[in-house]
């Protein structure tokens, strides 16, 4: 008979992944059997996605096999759905079979959010998962052979919408004024055929950003060509467009993209937990309320800084120190010790805004701007690779090659 | 008053690009005018259209840029549509001026022929054109792109459907088995779920190739995964697939391209030229039949054979052979001197199979298989690179290099 307590953790993103090297760190094979249930075979970097989205990567360098980085002979590996969580029974309904845990991480990442705008659903783009992101650039490039062939095809089919100013929104347009003017080349189109347009409903893009920042931001997306319209309200998305503000204009456009919101992914709601907005409210601990042996991380958590009583920013680094903690206090729970509590450690935020250019904040607040800002977004996304699987891993992924 | 005689070229493919450069060097600016009016700025290979199209080859190799190879110092370049001839006249109308001509040399290639069957017009894309071959390539990406995100698409939507089984349609073919899985691999999608399916009506694939060879082309490619459907008649296409066969079966395809048939450009018939099949039976200096100045080379021409009373095949072999012909005669022209009979002489043929394979024959009929054939393939497009602009073009756009 195995006594051996079982730790499921359910979705392989930042939290997820994390959470499992750390696992395998901190317990034996004899103090906890661990298993990864994921979707896909492989980890993708989310915060790259936009990147696939508009064709300025190579796909390649944005997914991870698992078991390249967790040894499926510490870790039991499975590839499934998870459709529910039964905390009565302590089980985990998959797509093909269910599995028992004793602790449970529900890592499960963001779902896109269209706050009920009329339309969005059905005739946007989501930044939102690895194969999603390869049809936008399809799609894109494909209006662009569509109209080069077919010369009385309408203009705005070349149109790039994008709803929503905030984090990915804008590194998604940064993205798009560098891949752009490069397809305009391919396809012998003239550069001002071909809009970018970004639409944020608040008076200004990147809210959460120093003032300074965003003008850097707006200033260097508009002298490449973007438009930005702030202080525009999404009235509706149809099949040609977005119609907009109080005078209900219609922008059409060809490609049309949703970045403008995201949620817990909705089986926390199935499952029984208590949300705020589609999210969990965690304890200090990272535990659901109410639940000895279930941790909620990353994009499915609202983590309160008890300074100021409002959640932490729901980022990647975030999701990564929540899974230092969540693994801490799986094994504190195993050996009846005391849980820690969550505190982030704000490292700076940086924004790309293409492969030369960004702006963000570092460690002490200090403000980035331009080229050292676009180095050190990558120096921050190769510290991640370097964390999940060394220096193997940074050599084949990373964004900055020592060679 | 400018007395010096103008020779206009209407074309810049192998036959147009050809004369241009042979009456350049066989007459002095004093002796007469050249002038060469195209669609595009660019030359483009046709013979490796459907490499585009597969999306084997970088396009950039694909076309020139006229200027690079035509010095507009000597030649006065016209990037123009041609809409019609006046021969009466003689002048010719494009769409945004028109041009008086003493000489005139009729190179504008081919149009795709459906012989009349139902759909396809409407449905299939065409190897036709720089642009649309681009388009092909796309829409096959966005197939697999589409299917991915999609999981309750329809598998057939990977399906690419090749209707004619003759020399384009079996080297686009070749193509698509080395670029498929490849695409397979990319979209993380089974092998066998995409089918690569060529339809010929007539009892065999290649009629014009000996038997050995067609043999050698099917099984490389049936290996491969193409399926090869020969006898079976197309009769008709719609939005989902071809209707084929006695039975009116349907194959269901995401991609559907036609290859079976070709014919003259559409201006020669405007022009009130006598067709043979869409093209002009021209006499044995090239000129058409009644016309003292107007030469009709390359695919808009049924050039006869004496010595079997049949046309010779239609090649860019023959087309460039057309060219050498045509710039004697219009010099002989001017100096009134004796026009000579054009001869074929024929230098093989091999057909690509993909980048590692092929099949043909050469020279004194021998037959060749497999990297020989393919590597002497490469032979034959980088000699054209070589005659068309020298050294400098084969480094630049050769497919064999030499380091």
């Amino acid at each position: 008979m195995n006594t051996t307590p079982r730790i499921v953790v359910l979705g392989a993103g930042y939290a997820g992944m994390m959470t499992t090297k750390k696992l395998m760190k901190y317990l034996s094979p004899e103090e906890a059997e661990i298993v990864l249930v994921n979707k896909h075979n492989y980890h993708y970097q989310t915060t790259w996605l936009h990147e696939v989205a508009a064709g300025t990567i190579n796909q390649n360098q944005v997914r991870i096999m698992i078991r390249d980085i967790i040894s499926p002979n510490r870790v039991r590996l499975i590839y499934d759905t998870v459709e529910e969580i039964v905390t009565d029974e302590k089980i985990v309904k998959l797509e093909n079979s269910e599995i028992p845990y004793d602790y449970l991480v529900i890592s499960l990442g963001f779902e896109t959010n269209t706050f009920g705008i009329k339309g969005m659903d059905e005739h946007a783009f989501f930044i939102e998962s690895f194969d999603q992101c390869q049809l936008i650039r399809e799609h894109i490039e494909y209006q662009f052979a569509n109209y080069k062939n077919h010369p009385e095809a309408d203009e705005s089919s070349l149109t790039i919408l994008v709803g929503g100013g905030g984090f990915t929104g804008i590194e998604f347009i940064g993205e798009l004024v560098e891949r752009i003017p490069n397809l305009c080349r391919k396809y012998d189109i003239e550069r001002k055929k071909a809009k970018i347009i970004n639409v944020e409903a608040a008076p200004s893009i990147l809210p959460s950003f120093d003032p300074d920042l965003v003008q850097y931001a707006k200033k260097s997306l508009q002298d490449r060509g973007a438009e930005i319209m702030e202080g525009t309200r999404i009235q509706e998305c149809t099949e040609e467009g977005f119609i907009v503000g109080d005078n209900n204009e219609l922008i059409k456009a060809g490609t049309i993209v949703w970045t403008g919101g995201v949620t817990g992914n909705s089986v926390l709601g199935k499952s029984g937990f208590e949300l705020t907005k589609g999210k969990v409210t965690v304890n200090g601990d990272l535990r659901a309320p109410g639940y000895e042996n279930v941790f909620i991380l990353g994009d499915c958590a609202w983590v309160m800084n008890k300074e100021d009583n409002r959640p932490y920013p729901p980022t990647a680094q975030a999701a990564m120190q929540h899974a230092i903690t969540c693994a801490k206090n799986i094994r504190a729970l195993l050996h009846n010790g005391t849980l820690e509590e969550f505190t982030f450690h704000d490292k700076g935020t940086v924004a790309s805004l293409g492969v030369t250019d960004g702006m963000g904040t570092v460690f002490n607040g200090k403000k980035l701007y331009g080229k050292t800002a676009a180095a050190m977004k990558k120096v921050v996304d190769d510290r991640y690779l370097f964390l999940l699987g060394g220096p193997h891993l940074l050599l084949k992924k990373g964004k900055i090659r020592p060679f």
